[in-house]
């Protein structure tokens, strides 16, 4: 509950627009607009600054401020939780993203038996030995990343093979450009940001898909799962 | 902004179910929740009584609470505040509600010239002379006609004639049973609660559509105005 408490400071700030960009902000309008001093609404940008909820630089007649990734993550749990007491939880969500080539190391994670037999279990398919990895371009896809991570998905456990220890994957059924089936996987400690969205699928995706990089992909991601 | 301020407790309660039902609290356990003492939960929930956002009630163990209409506008205004900044507002909306027999003033309102002129205007249709009234039964169908009130409509302007003032009314554009063209009034100062929905159609909807009191209905509303 504790980060809640800048919640209206937030949304307010996103209501004006600094979840895309840098908004310029003075502390007498912002002081106006939240009914309280200059002083208290300066106070409140540095404690929202200091907290990481946003990024600010001064200039000469206000300052730039723009939400951060944190600031977004608590954004993006709140909409989903509004979705929920809503009882509008959507059952597909799209993201479209650019083919690239990644470092190949998602050929390595999935064939690791820890991962691969929850795939086949949780998943229903073993399994093509790689992953197509998407960048997302527009800012809506993006965001419409940020936000999977807050509903649930399917659990693939970490585990450890004593020599390392392989970090926990949340999964979402998938279907790939309106044709095959897959699932997005969220990997935890990823070295890749929000723009990122890495694809399996039983099939070579690359190749049945006749993709090269590049090339725009649409993921339809089911994100309402079936009530047991 | 300031009835923002109260935005984390409101959107903590209804995250733990008080959107639908009374829930069970205590002071205790609200202020483990908050991070804060038992006496500034307490004092919290006061606040929050007291400005109209919640009505509760004590028992032995502890005391019961509920939002208030008022405690839903702000999470319905803060939601779809939410959907716009996420770049997700929907295009349609869907409702359903069962027929029953108004008070008989629908008639009379929509055939005044002052609203008649705007209904042929800005809807594209001259209104049979009275409305469908519906009541929306479940609860997801309750919460979707509470938020309509946040989503930009069409805007019927209120006028006087001399003799009376004749409030604005709000519409949305709508297709009724998936067949007939129609619009859904969000009226101000209606005596009807967030469990009423009036439509308006150049039909006789009752008749086209074989209606009688106690017939489900299914209306799919129009939110996303067209950009000019």
């Amino acid at each position: 509950m504790k980060p809640l408490r800048m919640l209206p400071l937030i949304y307010y700030l996103a209501t004006k627009g600094a979840m895309q960009h840098p908004i310029v902000l003075t502390t007498v309008e912002l002081g106006k607009e939240l009914k309280v001093s200059q002083q208290t609404a300066s106070r409140l940008l540095r404690q929202l600054e200091g907290l990481g909820f946003i990024k600010r630089e001064a200039f000469k007649r206000g300052q730039y401020v723009i939400l951060t990734d944190k600031g977004l993550e608590l954004l993006s749990q709140v909409y989903v939780g509004l979705q929920k007491v809503f009882g509008e939880v959507p059952e597909v969500l799209t993201l479209e993203g650019e083919v690239f080539t990644g470092l190949g190391e998602g050929a390595f994670y999935v064939t690791r038996e820890g991962y691969r037999s929850q795939f086949i279990k949780k998943l229903g398919f073993e399994p093509f030995p790689g992953t197509l990895n998407l960048r997302i371009k527009n800012i809506n896809g993006i965001n419409t990343r940020r936000l999977l991570e807050h509903y649930q998905g399917i659990e693939i456990q970490g585990f450890s093979n004593g020599l390392r220890t392989y970090g926990p994957v949340k999964c979402f059924k998938a279907k790939i450009n309106g044709k095959l089936d897959g699932a997005l996987l969220l990997i935890k400690r990823s070295h890749y940001g929000f723009d990122v969205a890495e694809i399996i699928s039983a099939y070579n995706l690359r190749k049945e898909l006749n993709l090269r990089d590049g090339d725009l992909v649409h993921v339809g991601v089911r994100v309402k799962t079936v009530e047991a």
